[in-house]
């Protein structure tokens, strides 16, 4: 129970629930601890996993041409993601999934996520509010692919998404970035 | 109500409702004529009201560089659709929204908008599928962005929204595509 103190706060930041509700809610989640590196979806597997960080750092990323990681999101503790477009459509994944570090998760499988969003007005609720952040935060990401530059990236970094630089490497925020990590070094001698 | 036929329609496609919420929800719309190339939101304006389209063509697009579009989103009859991430945070828009020809809509402002998800259980069902529905449609058009290039965008275009290349400019399509009019060209010679 006490891994899922952190949780309870998140669903209750987000939505008002009963005490029954909410402990109908956390009693679906399960723990899964990983290891740095592991991979907890594939490119062409199904996303049917909805996954709270209690401790640690996951990654999505997509694969643009042979060997071009793009990654598109960074979690960190107390938050939650999946690979959102294969949820929803139960069609094959585009994405990845890897633990950046060893880390402790609570996941639900998807049959219970959309029971409950059928069956208890609090989870439709936070599911809602789940699908408007993940909307806009995903559009803004993707949108800076298009219309910024890296440098334009890399400041909106810092200010949106400090721990991405303070926690992983330099391999992996240039990634974030989409550049080299010898363009990295160059940019941040120019600011 | 002629004019609300054929937003019932689309309703009930995704949701049941009675004939009361039902004839609460359409009792929100109302009526707005557009012409030809008339902005319906400008950058930096607050998107407050949803679109559906009865007759005609929305264009969501926006600007990349100095002077070149983009074209994020073409929405015809039978669908609807908002400037997304200003509707859902109320921050200023990134987008424009432009009627391509004459246009016969139907719209309902933000604030009516959430009160009925508040207290219309099928409405609040509703946007949560729009919601999803965006979130897949959005992600799936940005990415092919990032990771296809201009042939793989055109034989995509043909394959699920072939109604973009019958009904709309070269100029349009091409835009649509993000190539130009001439990249267009001999993209089609090839194929």
């Amino acid at each position: 129970m006490f891994m899922k103190e952190a949780l309870a706060k998140f669903i209750l930041k987000k939505v008002k629930a009963s005490d029954e509700e909410l402990a109908l809610i956390l009693s679906y989640f399960k723990p899964l601890a990983v290891k740095k590196k592991e991979i907890l979806l594939r490119e062409g597997g199904l996303a049917n996993k909805m996954f709270f960080i209690v401790k640690g750092c996951l990654r999505i990323y997509f694969v643009k041409d042979v060997g071009t990681e793009v990654t598109r999101r960074i979690i960190f503790e107390n938050d939650a993601s999946a690979s959102m477009v294969s949820f929803i459509t139960q069609k094959p994944s585009n994405e990845y999934i890897e633990a950046v570090m060893n880390s402790e998760l609570l996941y639900m499988d998807r049959k219970d996520f959309y029971y409950l969003v059928d069956t208890v007005p609090a989870w439709e609720k936070f599911y809602r509010f789940q699908l408007e952040y993940a909307y806009v935060v995903n559009t803004n990401r993707l949108m800076s692919f298009i219309t910024n530059d890296a440098t334009e990236r890399y400041l909106s970094l810092l200010k949106e998404n400090p721990e991405i630089v303070k926690r992983l490497s330099n391999r992996l925020v240039a990634n974030y970035l989409n550049i080299t990590q010898e363009g990295l070094s160059r940019l941040k001698s120019k600011l």
